[in-house]
């Protein structure tokens, strides 16, 4: 992983190593760029991916592994959960035909090369709390 | 529908309630935060979507409903239409196999957990006018 | 091609004419802006798209053209290569049905409608190098 921060550090673009694991990686430069609210856009391309679709009737996600995809678009956030920032990040990927999945990028997605780019937000961060309605940490709304 | 804006209130992260209609909420938002030019990231999941295609001969939009998806990627945009701040937004949204549908979002989708992300351009707003050869309201060109 | 710049002209909204080749006129784009390092958002459709998929143990692009598309999602980012600043793009595109296609953004796509936002990276670009382990032009890693 390596960073490639703006002069304020307000933002920056991040480069994976191959075969470094997509979240883990990001995980490690929103700690080291000291982010607690921040925007993110992630392209590039995978090994591979494992993409969930959360049932919202079961409350619980399911998980689509795939082969070599390129990365047709990530797009997340980071705010706090359990007092920690916290990656949210979905993911459109797409494979030798073009044919595009989607979902929530769960941990097992391979990098082969990413780009990302995160802007923090200079405010209060949201922060996750359980919702029984939604079976999930969601950032509370009205 | 709540904000979690920056400090300076140049960008703000919002959170909509279940139930509530996507482009209605967001629309509050840009209202409340008084952005009349803006980019816009959204990522989710929706209790139904509906989405259009805009038919570039007819010149008309074909409304494509789904059911429970996830928001794989939601970008946009906010301008001024007839005086008023306007959001563009496209989707793209996929279901329990992960198989994605793209396209732009028409009133009717309706938000599971929606968490989006607005930053004003600090500048003159695009004015959209309607174009003849595209049949839309559209930023004009050169 | 219409530039929609902020003030500061660190961030710009940017307008393509009908029929202008999307990489074409987003890189005339970059190059009035003065932008060495940006992150890049696009939606609105195209008359046809050409996408590619990186074949990973080939190490080479398969192209995949496609008819009349919304763009459901652009992600991409300018960083230097060759010492000019260069746009990577990817697109999600979405026909009549929705059924969403994706890929990197090659030469020959032809806009019809493109609303395209950049903000500029006030740093150091990232610089493109040669990396036999990808056969790309990649940021360095660690």
């Amino acid at each position: 992983m390596r960073l490639y921060p703006s002069d304020d550090r307000s933002a920056s673009f991040v480069s994976l190593d191959r075969g470094e694991d997509l979240l883990d990686g990001l995980s490690q430069a929103v700690k080291e760029l000291g982010f607690k609210a921040a925007t993110l856009q992630v392209i590039g391309a995978l090994e591979e991916a494992a993409l969930g679709y959360f049932d919202q009737q079961a409350k619980e996600y399911r998980t689509i592994p795939t082969g070599h995809v390129e990365i047709a678009s990530g797009l997340g956030n980071v705010s706090l959960r359990d007092g920690e920032p916290f990656i949210h990040l979905h993911l459109v990927v797409s494979g030798p035909d073009g044919a595009a999945l989607g979902g929530h990028a769960m941990q097992g997605c391979r990098a082969f090369v990413v780009e990302a780019y995160f802007r923090a937000l200079a405010g209060p961060p949201p922060v996750r709390q359980g919702s029984p309605g939604h079976g999930l940490m969601v950032w509370p709304g009205s």
